[in-house]
């Protein structure tokens, strides 16, 4: 018999990575398949910062094989009336509180099916109140990976809660967004890609400018520019960003997270 | 003939996560035993803040299986007289300098054998004087990892560094005991369990108090009091935490790692 | 047929740890081989230090197995003219934008063969402009742990970009380095390494001084002289070190990455 290829979990969470609470929830998935890949995405993410962490997780799951299980824990309703869901597809298998997180990925995967995760049987024994990603979405994870079907985890679930996330304003020749996050580089990504810019105009040559300062026209690399001098590009996630070649576009631009910064694509 | 169920190492030190030290231990390890499942539980220990190291040590282990072998490095005196112990026991298998960093997970364990590892024959052959992670206790834990019987390491020892613990006082109506550190959320961990609650009033509803200023009665779950309010609770550990619903508790209480704060359950 | 022993690989990026960069790259690796052994060896790279990236590169390698193929990015010139070189050689594989950053490897292993990675048969089949690490580095290096040989990526190179590193001035009674690098501790990493010191004199004592400030002999460990004291000794690394006993030398003598401390090693 051949063997099977390793389950890939992925972890994103709030946790940090100082205290031992990540390679905790590591310990209960190796105890239950100890064959399992556990793949660390990030644990910088924030329920201050929910919608930047649903981006994030959505621009991330393409590159993971099928099938991989993703645990997505930012919890601060921990031990009270929330649920826990689990979305299932064929790209792969999703774990996270029903706190609006996965609005992207649900969005990506319109008939995705989503259960709310209550069989006890996958839980550790003793579950504690404030650390369920340890008690019940680790060890549901790793029954997953080692073949548990996800119908068999709870009853179907229609009204997943979702955040209202901004979409683009689009007229006839420009395209209004936003900034959703900066990453560790300073680069500044939009919530617009590349498919809505084509659809507004498939031959022009737009400028792109953020919070009233024009910025130029889109290149296709850092390099294209001279040194420390900004640019936009279409980004590696597909999503337009404001960036600035060997330089921080988020200290030159002053980005804030708890300040919206208005993008404009115009073809005029 | 079975495939053996791959043994899991724990890594726990102060070497950051900047440095290639780690790394290069994960290197050692699996060029003895490529089948090694290596988990990082923390590596912002500091030998400033030994009891929070002890401490967070004994709160993670029970979360992996069997036979796990945990690395716990805090060293400044490598190099010196200082022994390095390996601590074997039903649960799990320690190995560690004799600083003291092994005292709560040997009062847990007080029958564990305990040996002074001495034998060269599972060291690196080149063995520097300031870097014993790499050169000594890496490759010893891959070589246990692999079967080796930990009574082949050294002679035994009975008389291990241990730290002298602040046990919490209980009175008739009250337990007073004090934070021993603060985690990533800023929930701020006690030394009083759920256990000495209930030996000291089993049906009582006690008050918490700390450092004079009362917090209230113990809670399940954060979600149990506003947003932004103080409250104590059970945390995932076992022990008493004070904590602040979608907050820090510890910036809220002005928590510094130098400073002890007094913690009081009052049942009067 | 016995099963092979699994790859490891390595990598060393300044994509820090709170973007989800690394995870990807990791997912792109398990999902071409899902039995390969990640190893990560830093992340707080920066293209502003590329001869410390180079340093703490070219110290780490020689503690993994043989074969392990070893990912390096640190690329601002990404989607420019920049080529991407493979290092193969018996004590492993490199694989890293054309920027220097291997300059101490392939002066450890001048006979190394050096290819231009080309072939984009084993890139993803979408590659964008900004994450090379991503399209084609990571896979590359899966498809090279899974036995594909390092001549099939691409042509010879004969003129790799090499970094020129300051060399240890030697005279008859003295030796005139420099820090290369602080280490988490706050270490002080120099250029001057122990066979350097043999070879100017096998018998001395030698004195060091750190721009111009005398440190005192060289020590074997940190317990050799007093709780915060400085001393110099030779590090795990096999190159001198100026430390502090339980402190950090990087702060006491105030360093930073940006100028260059003078180190001197006297015989007189």
């Amino acid at each position: 018999m051949e063997e099977t290829r390793p389950c890939v979990i992925t972890l994103s969470t709030d946790f940090g990575l100082e205290d031992p609470y990540v390679g905790v929830m590591k310990g209960v998935i190796l105890g239950i398949n100890p064959r399992a890949r556990i793949v660390d995405l990030t644990h910088a993410l924030s329920h201050h910062r929910l919608k930047e962490a649903a981006f994030i997780l959505s621009s991330a799951y393409a590159y993971f094989p099928p099938g991989t299980v993703h645990l997505a824990i930012v919890d601060p309703g921990v031990g009270g009336e929330r649920r826990i869901l689990v979305v299932h597809d064929r790209q792969g298998i999703w774990i996270a509180p029903d706190n609006g997180i996965l609005t992207l990925v649900l969005r990506n995967h319109p008939r995705a099916d989503i259960f709310h995760l209550t069989n006890r049987k996958f839980f550790l024994k003793e579950i504690s109140s404030t650390f369920h990603g340890r008690d019940i979405m680790a060890p549901t994870a790793a029954h997953i990976s080692l073949g548990t079907p996800p119908d068999a985890l709870g009853e179907k679930v229609h009204d997943p809660v979702l955040l209202e996330f901004p979409e683009p304003q689009q007229t006839e020749d420009r395209l209004l967004g936003q900034v959703l996050w900066a990453d560790h580089f300073g680069n500044l990504i939009t919530n617009i890609n590349r498919e809505m810019i084509v659809r507004t105009n498939p031959e022009g040559r737009p400028t792109v400018r953020i919070d009233g300062r024009t910025i130029g026209r889109i290149h296709s690399t850092y390099s294209d520019v001279p040194r420390e001098a900004l640019l936009a590009l279409i980004g590696s996630t597909g999503y337009l960003e404001i960036a600035c070649n060997q330089g921080r576009a988020a200290d030159r631009l002053g980005y804030r997270s708890d300040h919206v910064m208005a993008v404009e694509v115009c073809f005029e």
